[in-house]
């Protein structure tokens, strides 16, 4: 019943730019070689469970407004019929990957017992059908937030018997993206932060993090789990405050607690706004510290403070961001997941076909762009020249030899006086544009 | 003549909470025991020169509004004037430190070599009122954001050359430092970032940031100065983003170039919350990773986006942050410096005094506050007890023996259900209020 | 037995700043005078429906997780627990007045017949326990948000029938709160806005809500109600845009609908501080404007972005926002509402009690430091002397008289150069910390 | 010699989107025909006095950057030099249009009297160039906020002689602007507002803002200019807070003192940003009001809290606005007035032309896919059939004769469960890129 959510609509196929049927790609084309590799294999686009196939349609003012069909069922037959209809959204999309945690997929339990019998219980039907559809897992993780019981963080609460529970999903949820050949193991950490500083001990709570990631890592390798962990950096929202802040603190807390072999950073969007970033600086710096690992594809609304978790539909901002990636190799065992969800009144079932299409289009946009400037090379000639001069002598004397009094007295001696030169940021702005 | 400034105001005294004159202090009281320290060995209160004594009033919208005598001069008369007017003030206002950057101090330089000159022209005079009037060096620092050769950055910059004359300034203002028995040496990073990702390497410049530092440590070693240099962190402006974010992210930087053991951090109330952390969670995190220095007092406005450096009167925030510090120890080589300026319209020789009055009142009764919170203890016995059970035979299993297999297995076996108890925000924040 | 939650606790006393006692009030003293008025007859105090009685703690990240009794029940059954539950509370704190959405008080109902009915059989027990009590009514209100038929808006919604369901919700909450006493009637327009542009005709919505507030306004006369109306303004959340932005939109607003007369706004701190704004701002701006009508008393996180709805304790804050109410005469039908709730982490009954108390007291101290300012008259003093000019000869011909050519030519004729005078920010700063 | 700064540049031609010239415009093309008009004729683009030909490239942190050759000079000879630059760069580019502040355009003065001679001498040589160039005036304006005189205000300071200098000001440059056959005059009252409301009288400070542009008006009419006066919105910066601070503020403002028949809005999309509205909010806000006069061409950083002034070249935004103006019959008075700065770093003087390349071909694109929206039709029948039953019986009852009574006697009567439709979001926003 459930599969025929989505009777009426799909499969969906590409049209060009040209078409005027909403339900089509104009750019995303998987077969198109681009670079070298079909379009496919460099995006690796991912459907997530959660936003299309759980949430109702409620929001904290007001109750659920969709109406899926599934969600009139209980149980595991409500599980099924989810599972049901979500690979045939998949399959109608025509997107190679798919992500989930556990509670997402499974019949609800109220007892640690029950949650892992029911989680157990739906691993044989997922697994069924990802073998008749042919679509992959990109990644699984726990959901470590939801439950009353974590309601003061997992790893981080101040009890340890909360952190016992979350090891239990952990273990389960990252042995079955194991068994389900997932390709990476995602943790995002919603409740590890605090609400207030006065009831916290950062000190403490930072260490029992450390500590569940020791366990995951250790774990992994005992059952030869290849994908790496990825850490979700995320500023705030649902607490006050969330001690894996963006890229550049995961890296400190990843060297802390020496995990920067077996762990590195799934970037979201939406989160890296929230946190004062850009998207694109959040996957330059992860790139340049070694610890970039995947992405979750969303915006944020820039007029708006929290989580929107809309699709990523500004081909721009794709474009400065999908550069970093092709510069550095592409993606291996990461992809581009649609970390997304149709606005609260978009409530027919086309609505999540236009969402998916536009973060597909957009996606495929971008990375047409950036081949274009990659391929250009003008940008990444600017960029060399900028630097030229510290592959120069008095770079290479600073940067290996030199002590502090020697560059200094240079500087003197010579009375330095360093020829100004323009950044350029207006005909490099006007160089992404003209990819388009 | 500059001296004569401030000739018809101060001494400032302490009057009490009931005094009507509002050129005295109502809660600042140097030799007041508090824990059993005196009030200003608390505080290490410090003065800075550049706000009160360099700026004229002018902001990106208008020119300069106030009127100080000694910018009616020129060079190093000015310079001279200007010095006698900062260490009046010192005095009149009874503050033990003071702070600098090597261009607050020193005549207008146009080349390195007259900076050079100009520089080293000063010290003795800074040093005869420094020693006239008793009045300390909390910390030198070098300007390295300013000079237009500065404008794509100094350590970071593309060009070597404006490497090397930022290394001249930096061994300069360190040997200085040194010279006059300042406490720290800091270094703020105004333009060390970039304007556009799309004309910067993310990875080169952080390399080249790191080599600055160790540089400095080097020099530091050698000329044998004693206090730790000091990090300041700050998101973004000028720039569109510094790599010195935020405390947690400098934590990541100093363990990535190997400086944990020399570089702290120096915490701005308003970069803080321009980056979008509290001050208290700032300072916490700082003393967590071990890299807590000094603090530049100051706030800005929540409703502004940038940094209008006012004075930080709000006691309750102080209170929150101050007890962290006396938990911690209290400080050591750091100080509260009044990083802070009088508004544009505030014209008057005695704004500059109703300013760091009310900055001084301020964190007077912060530490009186606090100090009422460390003795009675509540507070503290609430963070133990929410943290017991990591003590227990649970919490020292997980972290110190178990593998996530057994604590999973713990969590399935004993079906943990695991007791839900009150975070108490509402009555902790109420503990705070009530210790005013 | 839902009255019995709170069997262990209160009633609530005033104890004075000394008291050791987390469940009394340091502060608030109802019967103290202030400028020769009762404490509660200055402040008005109320307590809501929503957060404390009808929310279980849900957030968008995860299930509710406080344990009300009266939760556990269904129907009437469970909205007259929950009545009794919220009496009990009212009477142990000791607040004079409550404020309601119809559906905070009323039994679930799916169709608008069923709304009706449930909603008017719920309010001979509201009446019959005010009368037990004297607890009174400071507002009530109409929910025109949670329900998904309002998902675009009710008096803004593209389908007429949408704005008829409002229609009969607030000629019902009207007609109730006419029966019952209550000073005002509250709008908040929660979905009164868009989630995009894209598929909005602002003209046409604005018109809708000038419609409705105009038959809301016909209606209160032809009922004899004698209270007013009052908008209350948010910027955003739960939609992109919302048309009541702040008190100076709403004012223009009121103007183009010619609802000056009836309407006012009620002001919410955190939508003041979401939508860019100071309280005190919004305070003042409203009596400025003449539009000044109730509070709700809350506060956001400066850190995050969403309507935390926190109790609002800074009493420096609120001390600035009453000196204005003071300087008005004070309140009049209009009081502050505790538009507040605990934290999700706050679960103990107790946590309802401490987060009031400390609102109640922030309130009180807040009054009372107000109160100082006002008596000892240099503030005012201040600011009638910075005005002064303007009742002068330049000043009066101005606003009265002259031209632009006259003014012109008098300024060029006498060349003038305006003595420029400190604005004092600093020192005024100090004036309201001091009266604390 | 000043004109000769840009002499190895330009002419700027049309080369269409394949070119590889950085110099081209790849997108405006002044005579192409869209919709039946010429793109210019749309477009009226503008290129504004003070950020390209004014401003030396200083920030808060550091001097001028930039090494104009104009800015060698002195006075009067200054003035002219700059005039030869700016005139030769409009010419160079191809734009219709230019913008100026008094001060912008005369040798600096420090005197009332001064200024009204120095402002006086320059309009000859203004009125030269444009006819030699054929270069027309958009707007003219008075610069009231850079002159230390005007911190604490211009039209609203307490101190009415500065009212007077700026009524000086005012008319002369309304006057200026009447003799150059300037199309529309405009008032931005960068000061008009705040820093601390502690020593600020709203009521009074509106009072006299009203009574300025009153004064305006009227002297208008008396001269006979024609164009209409524009206030420019925006919330704070340099003030704390301003009073103009969006467009529905506006209009409330415009209102309160009757003057909406001869006052609109010009719109800075930075400053939208800052008030926390999108610029397609703010334009369709102004439509709907009947307010809308021009548009400041330019954006924000999203990270960044302060105004930027960045070139406008986001083409998806100017999609959303430009709809919204074609929807309206286009521009009449008003234009795009480039109000935009290179960054402090683009200190070639090519820089200046790629950022006006880049913005104005960014308005091409935006103009081009708003014109195929507009002609394709979906995105208007959308919005015609979403309303389509409020032209219906329902609605029109509800909005011409129904009571309160009998809209809600409907709704109980016929139990009304309004049925659910999609809002379509996500399609309508891939329509907007499907333009491109």
């Amino acid at each position: 019943m459930s599969a025929s959510y989505f009777d009426d609509i799909g499969p969906i196929a590409f049209e060009g730019p040209q078409t005027s049927n909403d339900l089509a790609f104009r750019y995303y084309d998987p077969d198109r070689m681009v670079l070298g590799k079909r379009m496919e294999d460099h995006l690796r686009p991912s459907v997530c469970f959660w936003h299309s196939f759980c949430w109702d349609g409620f929001d904290v003012f007001g109750g659920g407004s969709f109406d899926r069909s599934w969600h009139r069922l209980e149980g595991q037959e409500m599980a099924e019929a989810r599972l049901d209809a979500a690979f045939a959204f998949f399959e109608k999309l025509g997107t190679p990957f798919f992500a989930f945690h556990d509670v997402d997929v499974m019949a609800p339990a109220s007892t640690m017992k029950e949650h892992a019998e029911n989680f157990a219980r739906i691993l044989d039907p997922i697994e069924e059908r990802m073998q008749e559809t042919g679509v992959k897992l990109l990644w699984g993780t726990a959901n470590l937030f939801s439950h009353p019981r974590y309601m003061a963080g997992a790893a981080t609460n101040p009890d340890p018997e909360v952190f016992a529970c979350a090891a239990l999903q952990i273990r389960q949820a990252l042995e079955a993206t194991h068994r389900l050949d997932g390709e990476n193991y995602v943790l995002w950490g919603g409740r590890e932060g605090y609400d207030t500083l006065l009831n916290t001990d950062i000190s403490r709570e930072l260490d029992q993090l450390g500590r569940m990631l020791s366990l995951a890592v250790e774990h992994k390798h005992k059952i030869g789990f290849k994908g790496p962990l990825l850490i979700e950096p995320k500023p705030h929202e649902p607490t006050k405050h969330q001690y894996d802040r963006d890229t550049q603190t995961v890296y400190g807390f990843l060297e802390r607690y020496d995990l920067l072999a077996d762990v590195k950073v799934n970037i979201e969007t939406n989160h890296a706004t929230l946190a004062g970033n850009t998207m694109d600086h959040e996957v330059a710096a992860a790139f340049a510290l070694g610890i970039f690992g995947s992405i979750d594809a969303n915006r944020g609304d820039p007029q708006n403070g929290w989580d929107t978790d809309q699709f990523w539909n500004d081909p721009i901002e794709i474009t400065r961001t999908m550069i970093h990636i092709l510069k550095h190799g592409g993606l291996t065992t990461g992809g581009f997941n649609f970390d997304s969800k149709v606005r609260r009144q978009s409530i027919a079932p086309e609505d999540l076909f236009y969402g998916h299409i536009g973060g597909l289009d957009a996606l495929a946009r971008g990375l047409l762009a950036a081949a274009k400037i990659i391929e250009n090379g003008a940008w990444q000639d600017n960029l060399v020249s900028r630097y030229a001069d510290w592959d120069g002598p008095l770079g290479q004397e600073i940067m290996t030899r030199a002590s502090l009094e020697d560059i200094a007295g240079r500087a003197l001696a010579d009375d330095l006086d360093p020829t100004p030169r323009s950044g350029q940021q207006e005909r490099l702005e006007n160089m992404i544009l003209a990819a388009f």
